[in-house]
């Protein structure tokens, strides 16, 4: 953990982490802040009740033996700026974005001086975990909201900026146990990103540099757009529904690694390039 | 309609289609099978309420001036031979399938003297319709039951034989409604169909030879297989998660076609190779 080689590590949860049992992905997440030496600090500014969702996560986090976790509310942007929970980010080894709402993270510490406190330890090598609305704001461009169990529409989301941990890329949450992937597919065809990421409940996709595995109980769906040949964006109204042909789709559960950069599965830890592997 | 150049012809619809409305599915059915002239049987056979099911197509179907609509009901497969209704069969210019339980249907119907009375009505060129589990029975294999909102796993999904209307396929229903893309892949992991085909409900995929056409509300979802580089289908046991990279997917809302053949898209009328609209 935290070699000096390491540019960035997340790990992005799809909700509904287990944290009574084996807790694989949680406990993974504490071994990346450092373990029994973790420094951890709890965000809640997604949800309103603050203490009962933070507690929670202290009790699991203690379990692991990180008794150094503290819970930062923010109900303001003025206490995004507190000095107490500045010096909190300063020293924190791994930081923890609680579920709720996605759009609560964004307004409350978006651009404020925790946000470039975070981005600072994130950039120094500290992990950064989310889950659900805490997943949801980890790229450049998010889901704020959006209807589940439908085909894509224009109407289907609501995007707005991110917290930008996650470039170029769309995350959605709840993925298969929501029926999301019109949803995701509505995002990727709005905003430019090229992948889109659908991460199951109970299922995580860790990010270290610009490598993806997958861990947990579900899949993480990824579609590739930028292989996409077709979409009728610049050719519908509003309320009409969006066709998308050509995209790429890989389903990926755990112990499964994807390249970011290549934009591929790495099968036998070699990215392979996609026309190679059928041959 | 009834060409004698046309060699087959299907309406297969995702299930909860729009009854009382414009009715554009059952519309399109009426349509093919011949209009206000047509001869339509109302195959009762996946669900046990046939009398309620029945009587509400046939409402509909002579809304919309088809008179000659009649229900045949199976309980068992005496009952697929009884002469009432192969000869009802014989003159029918339209079959509609009901939904209900797929696995009634075959194991009522298949093999069954009036089940080789429909492929020979078929194979002359009057239109096959069903909807829900009547879409589910439409390919040689189809999903007999499965789970919905989960990753692709060997236990997801149960396969078994279909009545064989358009082989080489898996035909999934309700598609976004219950969030059944674990599901298809499941299904398309498990059995060697290169094409998987998500249809939403109150939507459908009318089938003119090689050429579908989506028509209704939603989107028809297309995963073809034959792309995917990798399928970790000969390493895992049971009850561990299905891995699939590189499948191609579409999704085609209403008015869009595709060719069986190319397992394309066609944009503009013309079935475009993929790789080629992009440049």
């Amino acid at each position: 953990m935290m070699e000096s080689h390491i540019k960035r590590q997340l790990v992005i949860i799809g909700g509904a982490e287990d944290k009574d049992g084996d807790s694989v992905i949680l406990r993974d997440f504490v071994r990346r802040a450092g373990g029994t030496k973790a420094h951890i600090v709890i965000l809640t500014a997604a949800t309103e009740l603050p203490r009962e969702v933070g507690e929670n996560y202290i009790r699991v986090f203690e379990r692991l033996g990180a008794e150094n976790t503290r819970i930062i509310d923010t109900e303001t942007r003025e206490d995004a700026s507190s000095s107490t929970a500045l010096e909190a980010i300063s020293k924190a080894t791994g930081i923890f974005f609680t579920g709720g709402d996605q759009a609560r993270i964004t307004s409350i510490l978006k651009d404020t001086e925790i946000d470039v406190a975070i981005h600072k330890r994130f950039s120094e090598g500290i992990v950064i975990a989310g889950t659900s609305a805490g997943a949801a704001v980890m790229p450049d461009k998010m889901i704020v909201e959006g209807d589940s169990q439908t085909h894509p529409r224009i109407e289907t989301v609501e995007m707005g900026p991110g917290m930008g941990f996650l470039p170029g890329v769309v995350i959605d949450q709840h993925f298969s146990q929501r029926g999301r992937l019109g949803r995701l597919i509505s995002a990727l065809i709005l905003e430019p990103a090229v992948l889109g990421f659908g991460i199951d409940e109970n299922t995580a996709m860790v990010v270290t540099d610009n490598q993806i595995e997958v861990i947990g109980e579900g899949a993480v769906t990824i579609v590739d757009e930028s292989e996409a040949t077709y979409n009728n964006m610049g050719e519908i109204l509003k309320d009409e529904s969006l066709a998308i042909c050509g995209a790429k789709l890989h389903i990926l559960p755990h112990g499964f690694k994807f390249d970011l950069k290549t934009r591929q599965p790495i099968l036998n830890n070699v990215a392979v390039p996609v026309a190679s592997i059928n041959a």
